[in-house]
């Protein structure tokens, strides 16, 4: 069953220039949607650089092993994304799959097969039928253009309710570069799973290695810090394309280059605005919630505080229910196995805080934090008074609709 | 928020025979229900010994922390539970009501402070006043008796639907012995969280270490393998009572004494009872689902996977919208973070095997893998097929209702 409404918590798809050595077209190959784009393929200029990071799961999709084993090379020259069809658990078919896929995308893009990126979403379990590749790319490929990038990341949702984008321009030593970036989110169709893909072009020049490292530590603090329901898909797929063809664009090829602090922002910025975005879209969200965890004894366990508040069903339910229920992020910070002493702990809904040291706040006011609650956006911060380890990640509320979405109730 | 009907899972309490040397009554505190028993007073003979397993949490509740310190003794002879509050996060005063209701019970009782266990469920962060249990004690002491038993399981109820009891016979070398056991579950009162607590007493003669190990153990594969939510309350009390005052009861002091293996598995039978009940009663359960693996490479991993499957709210909409999506089943395999082989990996539903070796089962129904989710006992086993570790698990599904129950939603 998919949501018709769209997320009271959508933002607008926000203007996005063209990226030089970059260029994309979308194409309906029916792969299960009628009447509706669900094919991506973007081209890049010779000597573009890849990055990429992908989902943990020891079930991972024939997609995912394929960009893993393309990723070696370091090198990207096409990018080809489906929805309808995650071709996951689809065993040697699969592999079939995207060996097909790659040398149809190598022979209109003009470039070796380990030169071509894969991302499937969609269906799990069912055969992906190459043909329908082999149907449309040809034609697709004659079309390609330096946007519009809305179309692109309309092609690739499911049930997503919103298309999600993000743009930034920086300088980087002569030159000044843009960063774009489209996602999908945690949307489901029935009998499938939610799949995050998203994929982010520079016209930057910077090294393979470079890049990798640029967008793992990025993802940290950005699509890492993003929770809808703590499960996992077998796709999620973040990759990052830098093509060097901005004017003037000098090749970054030492990690800890400090031309690079300017750009590393602004990637970081793309991704978390995208990441954001798919909170935003969780399934059913009516809410929009940050979880911040100060004074743990890490910033590695704060994350963890903080992802054990933000997967709680518990402090979801209370959300939707719009509840200031405090003692459930009491119960939350308990149950996260990491350092945490109960007569430290402090709890705020937004500027309101309700517990300090580990009791209720005597100055606190069950009307003001009620109040609060309502609001569309919310805070909940947590300190543990132990250390200086932060945190934040994003979540959004527990509802009904939820369980309506990924429940294909029959009743 | 209370929840109203009793759970469609619901089992009829036993017929539960008196354990000799146990003697209990009820009372109406007034700690937050009106016109209802909320405080459970049970008094030991001498020479009962006790063992105890409890919350992880690192925030545990007040009268955790009393148990914990009370079992080191390993001698008891009085409980004190009440429903209504948790004496839990409320501080420095939490810890002098705990102080109060051991005095008090051990006055009533005739023995020392720390031969007392309580256990307290309901609010949290609400000061719990120990003057409650001084208006009441003394009169409910009195009334002791050794029956009936379902009084007890209905007075340390929050939003349990049904109340919860299971009973054995069993002969322990020359005596026949019995162990009577009641819990409570996942309920949740607004803006209270989940606990479970559950009282087992037995007439065995059973050293406080040997008893401890027996319990240890015996929770691993029921109370430790049920999951509702996968959230943890900061007040999760088990404790097993030994009053040695079955006729002809013979101590037992060696953990490895032959004579204890029936008496074991008549134990872990009652606590394997008492924990599906549990999950009988889960909020807005309207299906029990038992989450078998095989083929892991040890039961610990084996018992990581069950959870990650059980854990998953894809997996349990799915089971509430009665779809038989094994994608998920994949999914919540994958992220587990367990040894584990796409290309091995085998799932059925019930006798229905819909994957096998990484591919869709080709002799699959889905018809009837559709009409067996219909059912309100589902069992779905992943083999891994990897190694010999296998686990059993139960939980139930996730349906509107656990929103509804848990959001207090005000729209």
């Amino acid at each position: 069953m998919m949501s018709a409404a769209v997320s009271p918590l959508a933002v607008p798809f926000p203007e996005m220039p063209p990226v030089a050595g970059v260029a994309f077209a979308t194409a309906a190959a029916g792969i299960k949607y009628r009447d509706r784009r669900d094919v991506f393929l973007a081209l890049f200029a010779e000597g573009t650089t890849v990055a990429g990071v992908f989902t943990t799961s020891k079930c991972p999709s024939a997609p995912v092993d394929w960009c893993r084993a393309s990723l070696a090379g370091g090198s990207a020259r096409a990018l080809l994304v489906n929805s309808g069809n995650a071709n996951a658990f689809t065993g040697k078919k699969g592999v079939e799959t995207t060996t097909r896929q790659a040398a149809l995308a190598a022979k209109v893009a003009g470039c070796r097969p380990d030169e071509v990126f894969l991302a499937s979403t969609g269906v799990i379990g069912e055969p992906l039928d190459a043909a329908k590749f082999e149907a449309v790319l040809p034609e697709t490929a004659t079309r390609v253009a330096e946007g519009p990038w809305i179309d692109a990341a309309r092609a690739i949702m499911t049930t997503d309710t919103f298309p999600k984008g993000a743009t930034r321009r920086v300088r980087l030593g002569t030159a000044e570069v843009t960063i774009n970036g489209i996602a999908k989110g945690a949307g489901m169709i029935a009998p499938d799973m939610a799949t995050m893909l998203s994929f982010v072009a520079t016209d930057a020049a910077i090294a393979a290695p470079v890049l990798q490292a640029l967008l793992s530590k990025g993802v940290t603090g950005s699509f890492n810090a993003v929770t809808i329901d703590s499960d996992t898909s077998t796709s999620d797929t973040l990759l990052l394309f830098a093509t060097g063809k901005a004017a003037g664009a000098e090749t970054i090829t030492d990690p800890a280059d400090p031309r690079l602090a300017d750009f590393a922002a602004a990637l970081d910025a793309v991704l978390l605005d995208l990441a954001i975005q798919v909170a935003r879209d969780g399934e059913g969200a009516r809410k929009l919630i940050e979880v911040r965890v100060t004074g743990a004894v890490s910033d590695a366990s704060a994350k963890r505080i903080a992802l054990s508040i933000a997967n709680s069903p518990l402090v979801k339910t209370a959300a939707a229910g719009e509840d200031a229920n405090w003692g459930r992020v009491v119960m939350a910070v308990g149950k996260a196995g990491e350092p945490a002493d109960r007569d430290r702990l402090s709890i705020a809904f937004g500027d309101t805080r309700v517990a300090f040291e580990g009791e209720r706040d005597p100055a606190y006011s069950e009307d003001v934090a009620s109040a609060y609650m309502k609001n569309q956006e919310i805070v909940i911060t947590a300190d543990i008074g132990l250390g200086a380890g932060t945190a934040r990640v994003w979540t959004c509320d527990l509802t009904k609709e939820y369980v309506a979405i990924n429940g294909d109730y029959r009743s």
